[in-house]
């Protein structure tokens, strides 16, 4: 089975693994990928010989019966909206933003009488961006949350399911403000979290950290200028949420003060514990043992 | 070069590290492990043949020229202050506890006119615990920070930064309360944040997870009960600077609600900017391209 002919539109981490992952499954008889510059094609040509590389935007989506925006999202909109007349009437337009509210507010107006919209988006990624970091293996095993809406029609939700699946993806549906607060707990607050870590701790204790801080902050490597438009994107959300995390905070600081300077072991202990005990629900992993020799 | 007879108190992931890198690199004429039962070394038996393994205080540091404490913070006192008057004098003895300024006040005295003390920190672990855990190489390149004070003896401060160096460890040297400062920023804090991420976000939300938030809550998996110790032997420094942090992310919040609901993009990608810069600076890490394509 293929998916006919597939654009990639941005040739970046998501876009060029996509490109990679489509090539090396065969899923794709003609292969689309646009760059905004001849520059951003450049790795893609090597790596990937079967894609048509193009920076015409009405090339680029024409002939596609499945057109994916791997775009940052501020620039989405201005990108589709000029073109949006030229895509085929039967395609399937998909994204991979990781805010949904916005995309769906500002997108699908402009496919109701031209294409099949739905909005995607894989739990996948790296802090590393650019076709560089793109790998085929990217979407294998991963969570992909597509959000249809009421009016999402029945093809764009089948094709795009289908679509992932083949791709390696495990696909659940969220509504569009679902996603986007349940993104805000797991991946919009972390990034935030990680870099408030980073520029909290001291330039002399920096250079002392260990694996754990590495790991910790990780993502806060990440592109800034990219993440910044992520976050706005959701800002709403996340604002809600960062206010609950730190009412969380403060409880612990209570907890760590305890009283006459003694620490609430009892409390820090089952807050400690509730989290070992999700996170191995979660990745199954085996509870360390508590005890000491 | 050996050091002779090394004694290693609590074979779990520190310690049964210490014994298989001390067996690997030949550093010691006999290497004494106790654990506080059988079940304990049963683990290292076979993958130290050289230890000698022994659930007897005594035996353990009789003979040693250097004891190394590799027991959980709360539990070093009241083992040692029983058998301190049987170390040789000559002996150097040192812990692997991730606070110093408790186990300085506590067993610093202990020893004034029994053996050389000086405090060690090696900034080297993992979320698991254990002797299953335990590799010949957790040293190797790790910062190792050892805590002289003015009462330290010479032999002390130098036999340490030997013993450390021969293990493959870069040694670092701070006073036992700027050691703990630092530790609280750099793994107690994110100790208690990585917690609090996954506490904080919900049971529908998680699954949904991708590696990004694995890795910035790795940590979270740590023993329970060990972390509770830990953060509770350093518990003021720790709320002191938790309490920095909270008003850190009250700004971030008034940088996402921003004007009239517009987020403030400006400081937000300063932030976010800051943080790249430090994290690239600590691990050399390329950042990545902000543009789009």
């Amino acid at each position: 089975m293929t998916f006919g002919t597939v654009a990639i539109l941005g040739p970046g981490l998501i876009g060029g693994s996509l490109a990679l992952a489509l090539a090396e499954r065969k899923l794709a008889d003609r292969l689309i990928v646009y760059g905004r510059s001849q520059t951003s094609l450049y790795g893609i040509q090597s790596a990937c010989p079967m894609a048509e590389l193009t920076s015409d935007p009405q090339v680029a989506v024409k002939d596609a019966d499945i057109v994916v925006l791997c775009m940052p999202i501020e620039a989405m909109f201005a990108f589709v909206a000029p073109i949006a007349h030229l895509f085929k009437p039967s395609a399937l337009v998909t994204d991979v933003g990781s805010v949904k509210g916005r995309v769906e507010r500002d997108l699908a107006p402009l496919f109701v009488n031209n294409a099949h919209w739905i909005g995607s988006h894989p739990m996948a990624g790296s802090e590393k961006s650019g076709f560089a970091a793109a790998r085929a293996d990217l979407f294998s095993g991963a969570k992909i949350i597509i959000t249809p809406t009421e009016k999402s029609s029945l093809l764009a939700d089948k094709k795009s399911e289908e679509f992932w699946r083949a791709l390696g993806g495990h696909v659940v549906r969220l509504d569009p403000e679902t996603h986007d607060n349940y993104v805000a707990q797991i991946s919009h607050i972390p990034h935030l979290i990680a870099s408030a870590l980073v520029n909290h701790a001291g330039q002399e204790a920096l250079p002392l950290a260990g694996g754990g801080f590495r790991d910790t902050t990780r993502i806060a490597s990440g592109s800034p200028a990219l993440w910044t438009e992520i976050l706005s994107a959701n800002a709403g959300a996340i604002a809600r949420d960062l206010n609950r995390l730190i009412r969380d905070l403060c409880n612990l600081e209570i907890i760590l003060k305890g009283v006459d300077g003694i620490p609430d072991k009892t409390s820090l202990l089952h807050y400690l514990q509730k989290a070992q005990d999700s996170r191995s629900h979660l990745y199954d992993t085996k509870p360390t043992s508590s005890k000491h020799p």
